[in-house]
């Protein structure tokens, strides 16, 4: 699987890909990748596939698509950097703040305090860097914020230095 | 799907069922209830089901096992003493300290600070109880934890006061 040097609707297709063919559950999970505009991700999966036993969605399909839409995001920009790295999720807090009774969309961005260039140059310089991303579920019914995610991840760089 | 009025052995069985035939993503991740010693609930999933792009265990995964763990042992407490209740979880943090290589078993506990007598109290005085559980995944490779689980859950009670 190539992220690298493709347009980009292709490299939402190759996202997606990527996260399916590799990642059992979110293939279990029916996730799609909805939109990238340089800045969000957002990416959705169905409420049948991930409801929980009172029918609304399930706690861990929310974290596992806020956690994927933050290391997406962060893969995206890396592929745009040219870079090919690892990206882990270090640590992570959420608040469940409303259930969710139908599909389940998760938007991530970066933290305000952050910004991609510097993520990169210290990648490109160290072999590794850390980021802190955000994501929210919005709640169809009613509105408002249902989930909110906070998650610190790690790249590192494959191979040498380039 | 019926918690209550069951031995030990039962409980254990009744609680995997619950999980499995309420929780879609619960089956897609191969869930297992290990054991439950009245105040510790393990659960474990296999590898493959929840691998990621890196070949280790996907941190959806993860949180997924050790949010079920909690929520199992306090539904499992609940059932003990009588009470039908909807638990949610209300917030989480985690830390991923390493990465597993292997079959994923996490194991929940009550926060310290807390007691189940307590919350029961609570939950039969005012039809609502708060109550913070951990849980932590081992690797097996290492033996040192590899992720540690915080979460605050919130039981609301069926029906009116018993």
């Amino acid at each position: 699987m190539n992220l690298y040097d493709l347009e980009s609707m292709d490299t939402c297709y190759a996202l997606e890909r990527l996260m399916l063919e590799t990642i059992p559950l979110a293939r279990a999970m029916g996730l799609r990748v909805l939109e990238f505009d340089d800045n969000r991700l957002a990416l959705s999966a169905p409420l049948a596939a991930n409801v929980n036993d009172k029918g609304c969605a399930f706690g861990g399909s929310l974290v596992s698509l806020m956690t994927l839409s933050c290391w997406g995001l962060t893969m995206l920009k890396l592929d745009e950097a040219g870079i090919k790295a690892d990206v882990f999720v270090q640590d992570s807090e959420i608040r469940y703040l409303a259930p969710v009774w139908d599909e389940l969309i998760a938007e991530a961005h970066l933290d305000s305090g952050q910004d991609w260039p510097g993520f990169i140059a210290q990648l490109k310089e160290k072999g590794k860097a850390r980021v802190t991303l955000h994501a929210e579920v919005t709640a169809l019914e009613g509105g408002g914020v249902a989930c909110r995610f906070t998650g610190q991840f790690v790249a590192k760089r494959h191979g040498a230095k380039t």
